[in-house]
Formats: C-alpha cells, structure tokens, sequence
C-alpha cells in the first residue's frame, strides 16, 4: 500500500501541539466531506453543494478536497468530485478480494445445494466471532431470516458459525466475547458450547435450532480447504418443521465435499486457502 | 478524469496559510493509518503495529486514532483498534441499502432464471455508465466472464447495461463518456448506440454479441419499477453457440414481467423503487 513513507518532518513532534486544533479541524472536516458525498459517492458531486452539506466555506472544502484527492479518497470527474479508489480499498482490502475468490469458486455449490433441497441457502465465512455472509439463494416463498449477503451475524448462534468455530485451533473458548442471547435457546454458557463445538467437529454437521430466531432451522456443513481448514460453510435454513437435519445431510455432506477437493486442488500452493 | 486545474477558490486559504502544512500532514497521517488496518479493519490491530505500518510514532498515530475515532472513523476494541461504522457508511450509504433491498427482492427470480435456463445469470443496477452486478449466478461449468457481485463494467457493451440505457429520460446521449472498445465488435459510435437503444425500448429485449468478451452472448431484459423505470436488469450469458436470443427470451420476459409486478405491488409508496 503505498508506503508514503516518511519525510523528515516526522522527527520533529508529529503534530506540534500548538497546531493540535487544527489537525483536529482538519481531519473533521475531511471526514465531513467524505460523509457529505451520501447517495452519489461513485456519480460525483460539485463543491459548492460538498461545502454545503458539510457546513463549510468552499474555499475550505476545496483545499481539503486536494489533500483527499492527493490520497486517493476522492477523484475529480470534469467539475465534480467521487470517492476515491483508495478510500473503498481501506474497506476492502486483501480479505475481500480472497472472499471474492472463494465466492467466485463455490457459487456452483451454492445453486447445487439449493437446486436439491430448494430451501434458502448461504455460504458463509467466519470473521472473529462473526459469520460474514457470501451469498444467500431462496426462492418466492423465503423464510425471513436474519442473515444478508455482506452482512454479519454472530457465529455462536448460527450453524454456518458453529460448523467453523468447531474447527478453530487453538479453541479460542477464552478469548470468546460474552454469548448474546437472541432466543430461550441461543447457548450463553461457553462449556456448553464448547461441548456442543467438539460434537461438531466429530461429526462434521452444525445445527441452529432456533438460537438466532423463533420458528428458523439451520443445517451447515464446513468446506474444507487445503490443510484441512474449514474457510466456508454452507448451510440450508427454514422453518422448523420443513428442516430434517438427517433427511439433509446426506447432499450436504456431498456437495461440500466435492467443493473441498475443488478448493484443494484449485489451491496454487498451500497457503493459499489456510487463512480465513 | 485529474484535470488537475486549480479553481480561483484557492486563493482565499480557508485553512489559515500558518496552519496550512499541519493540515495536510494531520489528513495524510489519518488516511495512512485507516489504510494501515490492511486485513484486520474487523478484527483490530494494536496501535504500534498501526504507528509501525503507517511509519510514524506510537504518540502520533495514537492522537490521531482519537480524533479518527472521534468522527467514527475508527473504533477501540480493548487494547486494540479496528475501522469503524462510520467508514464503512461513506462507502455504503442509501444507495447500497436501496441495491440490498432490490437484490433481497429480486434473488428469487435470477434463481428462478438459472433454474429454467442454466447459463449463467446476472442481476444489475445502472450507475451512471456502469453496471453493478448484485447477483451473479452460475453452474459447475461456468464461462469466465468480466462481471463478478459487487463490481462493474460499461453498460454500453453489456446486454444488462443496454437494457438500462434504453430508458434513460432523457436520452443521455450528450452526456455519455466516450465509449471505449473492448472488442471488435463494441459499439463505440454514439449515433448506432442510440439506434440500437430505440431498438431495445421498442422491444423490451438486449443482447450482447461478443461485445465486452469475444466468445461471450448475453440477453437482458429489464425489471420495472412504479412509475415504469427500469431498476435492474435480468440477463443470461453463455459461449456464443449456446445462447440463442429467439429460444430464451420468452422465459427471461415471463420472468422480469413476474419481478416488476413483485417490485409494483411492494412498493410502499410510488417514490421508492422510482429511483436508481
């Protein structure tokens, strides 16, 4: 990333403290500004009405429009400004383009499962104690569920999540965040969940019977990726009485299996796929 | 697109000329340190890794950090920081909440087209002279083609982007970049892009042949919101030999006639779906 590296003026006291108020006011106002592009961040938008929305003069947002230009935040486009490349790259980074990769590969399996079983299906990667979801297919008559593509959910309480922290090693049990409750049957207690984990990972098969929302089932399966690390789940939801965990399994245990050698043999070396 | 001009507004230094290094020193330090998260904006990192990777000093970075944070830019988790809420929402605002909005609606029917037909199928939004694709399905054997969830190409050479066009009011014709060629069978002469548009809004029906891959067919047909704008377009896309226009384009009508019945009858007032 580009090493703007330093210039000698870092020796001297980064932010002399004299001009501590106006770092301050300038890294608001840049702030401001890039908050003010709203709905048109990729059309563009004049500085006149930038200064406007973000309550500042226009000669004020215009200087601080270069520094974020000179940056790489914002972009002119003819007499307008954009958010800038750089800018969506600091929310995108390194990780996104592998998840883009990931999703790339396994979208197949994704349709697969939800051709078979026609229930709403997700694939979804483990993010710290978090679930980020890759994709979600379900036909006219969905269930709503919490889950969105880009979206998170906690991992403690979804089978996608349980299917992937069952695999963590070292078990992360004590560095775990407190166990929110959604439902009367959301696990709260850590042994309990780390007994319900070890289950898991013996018979490689997650449930969620409820814990993130009344009346919701969930079945997931990891998808294993060179060294034998799950880097994806791939689940089915639905209504309680529609979802028959054993009824399911079978096609789930096989298509995440064909999408783990797919993984494993598309890996160029074998670090490719070990990091989530 | 840098037309670097320098506008008579910069005459009148709204940030005091005294203060004027320390200002751009203050927002080049704030964009080195968010870019410095790398992989970790969700996880966190400590704030020497931080200082160490956007090279300046722990005291700086940590200053910094805390006007960052301030303005929701940043957020502490512990010891650590990771990126927060706020940047995330400059980069996705409104308009991203109204495309999550059209792509929960609107999966059923791209499952629903790959189902019926098998090639490949998209879901797109018109931005400006892109599309952004929202979905993104496809099977075992899928063709390599440019469009992947979240990205974008032309519209003037894809079958989706043509679907849109074809409805802008006004035509935008004047306004239109120059169109860039990707292969020799781009349209890059505006005049046959608007004859082929009149063509399309007469017929209701897109194609793509071989212009942004060659090889690569795709058929598009819009999806109408209330007030009959076009929101998204539908489309299929396979090697040349396999997608025939006459054969597919009953279903992929039938279909984005179902989706904009759907996007009418849920619309909760005649504003909301009206606006790209």
């Amino acid at each position: 990333m580009s090493s703007r590296s330093v210039s000698a003026a870092h020796q001297t006291p980064l932010l002399p403290k004299d001009h501590g108020h106006s770092s301050n006011a300038a890294i608001d106002k840049a702030v401001n500004l890039l908050a003010a592009f709203r709905d048109e961040g990729s059309s563009g938008v004049g500085v006149s009405e930038l200064a406007r929305r973000a309550d500042m003069y226009k000669s004020t947002a215009y200087r601080v429009l270069e520094i974020l230009e000179r940056n790489g935040m914002v972009e002119r486009v003819g007499t307008c400004y954009r958010l800038g490349r750089r800018l969506y790259e600091i929310g995108h980074g390194p990780m996104n383009e592998r998840r883009d990769t990931l999703r790339d590969s396994l979208i197949p399996f994704v349709v697969d499962v939800h051709q078979h079983i026609g229930e709403t299906t997700h694939l979804a990667v483990l993010d710290g104690s978090d679930v980020v979801y890759l994709a979600k297919l379900y036909g006219y008559r969905q269930v709503r569920s919490p889950s969105r593509v880009g979206g998170r959910t906690p991992a403690h309480c979804t089978a996608v999540g349980k299917a992937l922290l069952a695999y963590e090693r070292p078990p992360k049990a004590q560095k775990r965040p407190v166990l929110q409750r959604y439902t009367s049957r959301t696990i709260t207690d850590p042994t309990e969940l780390d007994m319900q984990l070890a289950r898991i990972r013996r018979s490689g098969i997650a449930f969620d019977d409820e814990e993130i929302q009344p009346g919701l089932r969930c079945v997931a399966v990891p998808v294993f990726g060179p060294n034998g690390i799950p880097v994806a789940a791939l689940s089915i939801s639905g209504p309680t009485d529609r979802i028959d965990g054993r009824k399911h399994t079978p096609i789930l245990r096989r298509i995440a299996s064909s999408a783990s050698t797919l993984l494993v043999s598309r890996a160029p070396s074998s670090s490719q796929h070990s990091r989530r």
